[in-house]
């Protein structure tokens, strides 16, 4: 049992004893991560792991609330909502295995009460890297031979699209990649977690970015201001002119100051999710809304789906990647989403107000 | 008057007399068109503003018709179909000037009883070409100088995507480029046309393949075959392994046998819109459906999105101009569409008879 071999080790214990509560089994057999516990790779997916088993029980804690509260009074009375098909919503929980190395668990909620759709991805994927995505990484700034190289990466990702207008979409996504060359093994992690809103909310953004603000001053009091203008820079959608949402923290190539402080600022990072988010979820999931709110959530989640398509780099490489699990992929999509000729939002309206921000983020943290 | 101007010269009157039944007035002044006649640009021009609105015209008829039946029994009866808002669906037309020189016609039916949105677009655009462009031209095998080039271009495009899912959605586009660099002016024409069911009908892919071979072998006997294989491995989703819809015929860079010959084959195609589809529309505009193909047509609906999205040369190469207007770019997204996880079609469904044909594109004519 990993919870026996390791109770006398509480330190390197942390991820480990949580095994029993993951989605699936790992990707690399338990006994394997165990053994390797010092490597990165080995505590990387440990950490992917816990937090997508975490997110995921979070998650469905709010919509089992959700449907508790319904079946009290009358057992299972769907006669008010037509949207709603599964009286008890769960993770469907897919692990997939790669022909050529690796894979990954996706974790997919669709059509509850409080999320509309739900994804929770894993991957531990090796192999190695055609020269075209070596070439990509070295225009980014890494000193790399221009060949095949083998290389790991894992990560975690998920976009939460709620049923709500009232209560945003939230996307993250932590990743640790190696590439090993003549010259040893390269290592960087990245990351970020930002908020997309359908009506803006003051004191959301404020709670949101504080969050990520005390994680990032833990590590680093320079991060939080450099990694939120990477989000806005990175999240825009250029033929539209503003961003995708109200940002959050953004970064890539990070491999200093040292292994373990990095892994340890990204552990942060993961677990300034939940206390992040749960709590607007709570707040607004039984907010009245009416038609129009519905048709304005529709649009933005066609905005959402321009973002993801024509400019996410995620999004890009997966899908160009040959034997991509387009699926796991592609499970950022809304279930539902909307495009209208010329939609332009009424002077003043709530909708207006939203378009301000998108078109000039703002600083959410005094 | 056009009319009276023209009507001693039957040949080269054809298109300007039509002027009085346009969208909107053309982007090039009428009597400057009238004085060009024998301009390539001018014809073009005159060409596509008379497509545009003869095909606005048949769809705007469909649609009035619609409505007509059910004015009579019960005046504006509404209660049964929650869809429908507007009581006499017409073309909303903007005509829209660029900085920079040309503009275009964009006409969008939204929310109608039989199309749900139709976009029909032309656009007459000048000015010179960034050698990025310049360079991506030559390497499709033009053999252009590698600099800042003065171009023209001129084109219609239309996406038409109908409510009733046993009615096919229609994509169709036929353009004219020059470019100018020392050597003097090149031209070329590029288009096609393709059609994107939800259920497959055998007897609808013959007609419309038929008709459109009809319009091709007025021209050149081995024009069909090559477009229909072009318009087969152009439509394709790579990451899905299945092509967008049926096929059709799509070419471009066509420079030969001459100008004017050219030009002749690509009015054969346009003209031939009409007729490879309306009787289409009017054949299945009725046909009972119910939630289950509501939701397959919208799921299909994503993967159009994904499509154009990812793929689709004219979007990506529109909305990177600088200035784009990106609202008739995006015209051709559907108003509704989904993603579902891991949807898969029941063995044996109209639904898997489709994907079979979506996977493994067939001869429909013989």
């Amino acid at each position: 049992m990993a919870y026996s071999h390791f109770k006398n080790n509480k330190v390197e214990m942390k991820e480990v004893i949580q095994a029993k509560d993951y989605m699936a089994a790992p990707i690399t057999p338990l006994h394997e991560l165990e053994k390797n516990q010092n490597d990165m790779k080995a505590q990387m997916e440990l950490l992917i792991m816990r937090i997508q088993a975490e997110f995921c029980r979070a998650l469905e804690k709010e919509e089992d609330e959700a449907w508790d509260d319904d079946k009290t009074p009358h057992e299972y009375d769907f006669e008010n909502d037509a949207f709603i098909i599964s009286p008890d919503a769960k993770f469907k929980v897919d692990r997939w295995t790669r022909p050529t190395g690796g894979g990954g668990i996706t974790c997919v909620l669709q059509d509850g009460r409080v999320f509309e759709k739900a994804g929770v991805n894993i991957s531990v994927v090796s192999g190695t890297l055609p020269p075209a995505a070596v070439q990509q990484m070295r225009s980014r700034g890494k000193n790399l031979q221009n060949a095949e190289l083998p290389f790991f990466a894992a990560g975690v990702s998920a976009v939460i699209h709620p049923r709500n207008p009232m209560v945003p979409t939230i996307h993250f996504n932590y990743r640790y990649f190696e590439v090993k060359d003549k010259d040893g093994v390269q290592w960087w992690f990245g990351g970020g977690t930002d908020l997309t809103p359908y009506y803006l909310n003051e004191e959301d953004a404020q709670l949101f970015h504080t969050t990520l603000k005390n994680a990032c001053d833990k590590h680093d009091e320079t991060y939080y201001v450099r990694f939120k203008k990477w989000c806005d820079d990175y999240f825009h959608i250029p033929h539209r002119g503003e961003c995708r949402g109200i940002g959050g923290i953004f970064f890539d190539d990070l491999d200093s100051p040292d292994q373990k402080s990095a892994f340890d600022f990204v552990t942060s990072c993961a677990e300034a999710v939940i206390p992040s988010y749960i709590p607007i979820v709570q707040k607004h999931k039984d907010a009245a809304y009416g038609y129009y709110e519905r048709q304005w959530q529709l649009l933005r989640r066609g905005r959402y789906v321009e973002f993801n398509l024509m400019y996410d780099r995620g999004t890009k490489f997966g899908l160009h990647t040959p034997q991509a699990r387009y699926e796991s992929i592609l499970m950022s999509l809304p279930l539902n989403a909307k495009w209208e000729y010329m939609n332009e939002p009424k002077k003043d309206s709530p909708e207006e107000q939203l378009m301000t921000v998108l078109k000039q983020p703002r600083d959410w943290v005094k």
